[in-house]
């Protein structure tokens, strides 16, 4: 691994280009500053579909900053077939204010003592962060270099009275009828303001002035002039400006020139459970995040036409190894990366490719740093290639299996392309590339009270279910209500334990989805679940890792 | 200075409540993480009354934090009349989460910036930061723990599908028809979990068991129970908890601990430009900022009913002082500090008390760390003694200055007491304990366009305007608007220059009080001041110490 800083990003810059373009795959991951914004508006729930899921998350994320950033850029070795060597940049990330841009970003005091755990560098990240725009920041930036108005607002201590005085003098200057051609303000007028800063605020306030600036002597020389003669003078500096400022914008720029390199490769992109991930390298390096969501998915697909999830992945591929194995049952991303670096995971299927890190790379070996961006986005890749390994060989003979290239593991891997999981939801996981798979989730089950006359009451409820799994409530009017869980298991359990309860009546809503009464009452619920619902979560929820 | 962090509070408390019930006086400073949340809404103008003001300020305060907090505790000497001793605690405060408290605060990259420019510990804030908690949070935290849902939550990496798989065997048990009355979970069923932490779970989900940890078997056994023994059993296990309960709750109030004390003892309170100061502890120790203006005066009258701001003192009496010495030409409240305490400065009026730091507080000997919470609240308490004594011996024979108690400067600076200044705003300072001054600053200026058809431009008045001072302006329709100054120069100023100008006509607003047509125009337009009218604001604004 090697950390990527404002100060030496420059060094690294095209050592991390031409890595990009030369490589198989990049697994990113990122560290954030909150979860959760609301408390309770933004809360996911079962019943959130791909759309909801994305509005809810899109609040949030337009919020938080990205604190640190990591890639781990898989390079398939050219003399070693079977041996993959991956360079890791663990990168502090931190939006430098300048001009009108000036980031607002909200911390969450549980995810700052999260990464407390992890002991996470705060200085490093405000300190040292390596700046970025996206698109609208950056034209934001540029307009305001163009304006002239660079200092304003820049310098927080400016002194606004001796300014006033300073600019007191020079309007009486201007004004007077002595005609006294040029204003020398010296250095002891200037009162601690650097040259610069002060040349640049009396030209925005002064439209009819010209200011030279005399660094050696520290003078500044104030000349009338007309607005023609002006603007003449202010385009030839400019002019003379321009590769100085081009440079100030790169600068700015940091890590979204990394992303764009990214945007123009169009490697495969590798996360763990990386939906968040995705939304926040689109919020802070491309556009802020769009209202609509399948907007949000044909742009990034634009961007990164190949993402993978290995959450995802596990979850689909884990059945038959788990079995066999035992491996495979906990999700977490170190928990999978331990499993399959065991002996018994590289057993799993003959000659899986090995991973190296690169040469100046070494940070890493032998250590581990979970929830370091550069360590999980390491982590993340590694495990996609064994699964792709594993995928591509599992029903070949052993003696079949030989060292292949990249696009072959990227081929047995093609169904899992662009599906992102997503949790505690109505659906498992949405597809970058197409319409969202329908519910792999169970019926939603209806709920009404047995005394016609008796309200259900939410809490009551949710105390009920609970024992059996997450669930969340939703209540129709005074006695209905419907409760989505997590898996079949809670549904048929909850089913089993409440059928012959004395006041309320459990059912699956397929039984009632004909009955016409039910399916307007639905039906009406639906439009205005954001109004008259009531939402209930039931248990603690968790969107982070794993 | 002390440095109190969340490890060594214990061992201070008392001696800071010590030092406070014995102190003559307290000052007090805080750092925190944003300035303006909103880039337009939230800016200050110079047609800001009180109450306009307190709107804004409570609308970023709201969402930002409090990083560090110094208060220097001035007592005068026992044994030397004229010598004052102070013992300065810095503190660098974070909100730690616990349960349902879990703050968001929001940071503004220029205010970290420029905490980095004073050399900001940012890790020492978010990993040793003094926990705090107004009387809402408090509530919310005791709460939290009778319901004893205390750790759902808490522990983020809980993992949900291990628990599901625990909890599906107890449901199993306590439906079976077997009657065996205990189930007992080994340590090997409890894949990880910590014993306290299921042992909560299990209760929060299951309302009919009674579960027993035995911590040295690492078992929990879990019985059942009807509801009625159920409750039974928690409110003996309830007495037995409340002592270690109450010391975590003690934990959580850190601060507000010590804010406690001071609102108990009511020693007089001393701030630099501290209306940002006196809002952030209202509203993070006490009591979320009340919406009314006049309700935050009389709250914060009565917990603090001496409070004084160094910033408004100097500039009501440095007029004479400055015209005789040339000092106390800057505010900022580092340049006052080392003017008072030169030997020009110390030469203002004979005998001044002299200031040590006491015993053990020693770090700031001979040393200046401005913008430090703690350095900035001695340097503060410094300069308001300083000022006392000019202010008490200024017009006294040098013959008859001697020492005295601290009372009778305090009743020399009492026509200071609880006036708080205002920058850019209609009015130089806010009453605390009355109602505000009327302005002191020049009538607004009426703008109208003399060609009857032409709309006034806001942008390129303002271009006009600002060259003079600061200014906002307001538009009314199409050709009318109002400017607010900061001074009586500038208002003249713009009168003369802009005397038979072409395109607007420039007056005072009080020459058209009298009209009735315009007097329309701008009750409608105070009305929609919200809604129709454009507010431009020119040049930079600062409200941050200086």
């Amino acid at each position: 691994m090697v950390e990527v800083t404002a100060s030496n990003f420059s060094e690294y810059f095209s050592e991390i280009e031409e890595a990009i373009r030369q490589c198989d795959f990049i697994a990113l991951d990122t560290e954030f500053t909150g979860l959760k914004i609301d408390d309770d508006a933004n809360k996911p729930s079962l019943f959130d579909g791909g759309a909801e899921r994305y509005a809810k998350l899109r609040e949030t994320i337009s919020k938080i900053t990205i604190c640190q950033l990591g890639i781990s850029v898989f390079r398939r070795d050219q003399k070693q077939t079977s041996v993959y060597v991956a360079k890791t940049y663990n990168i502090p990330l931190f939006p430098r204010s300048f001009g009108p841009v000036d980031e607002r970003f909200v911390c969450q005091a549980s995810s700052l003592q999260f990464l407390c755990r992890y002991k996470f560098d705060f200085n490093k990240f405000i300190y040292e962060g390596l700046s970025f725009l996206n698109e609208d920041q950056e034209r934001q930036v540029r307009e305001h270099i163009a304006s002239k108005a660079m200092f304003t607002g820049l310098e927080r201590d400016l002194d606004e009275e001796a300014l006033q005085r300073i600019c007191s003098r020079v309007a009486e200057w201007l004004v007077s009828k002595d005609n006294v051609p040029v204003f020398t303000l010296q250095k002891s007028d200037m009162e601690s303001f650097p040259l610069y800063v002060l040349s640049t605020e009396l030209r925005g306030r002064f439209p009819t002035i010209w200011t030279t600036v005399d660094s050696n002597l520290k003078t500044i020389e104030v000349q009338r002039i007309d607005q023609g003669e002006r603007e003449k003078r202010e385009s030839e500096e400019l002019t003379n400006q321009k590769q100085q400022e081009e440079q100030l914008v790169q600068r700015m720029l940091g890590f979204t020139r990394v992303f764009r390199v990214m945007k123009q490769c169009k490697k495969p992109l590798i996360g763990h459970n990386n939906l968040m991930d995705l939304m926040l390298v689109y919020d802070k390096f491309h556009l802020p995040l769009p209202a609509s969501y399948t907007e949000f998915k044909s742009q990034l697909h634009a961007i990164f036409p190949w993402i993978y999830d290995t959450k995802h992945v596990i979850f689909r591929m884990r059945g038959a190894i788990t079995e066999d194995t035992g491996l495979l049952q906990k999700t977490s991303l170190s928990e999978i990366y331990k499993e399959l670096d065991s002996d018994k995971g590289r057993d799993l299927v003959i000659f899986p490719p090995a991973v190296m890190h690169a040469e100046g790379h070494t940070k890493y070996n032998g250590d581990s740093l979970p929830h370091e961006a550069g360590f999980d986005a390491f982590m993340c890749g590694f495990v996609f290639l064994r699964l792709a390994h594993i995928k591509t060989f599992k029903d070949v003979k052993s003696s079949e299996v030989i060292p292949c290239l990249f696009r072959r593991y990227l081929q047995s891997m093609e169904e899992y392309c662009n599906k992102v999981n997503i949790i505690r939801a109505r659906i498992n996981n949405i597809s970058l590339d197409s319409v969202d798979y329908q519910s792999e989730k169970p019926e939603l089950l209806f709920v009404r009270s047995r005394l016609m006359k008796k309200r259900l009451n939410i809490d009551q409820l949710a105390k009920w279910f609970s024992p059996y799994g997450n669930v969340d409530i939703r209540v129709f009017g005074k006695n209905r209500a419907l409760a989505a869980t997590n898996n079949f298991k809670c549904s048929r359990d909850i089913l089993k334990a409440f059928r012959g309860h004395p006041t309320i009546y459990v059912a699956e809503y397929s039984i009632w989805r004909h009955s016409p009464l039910v399916r307007g009452i639905l039906w009406s619920g639906a439009i205005v679940s954001g109004g008259l619902c009531i939402l209930a979560l039931v248990g603690s929820v968790k969107e982070r890792k794993p």
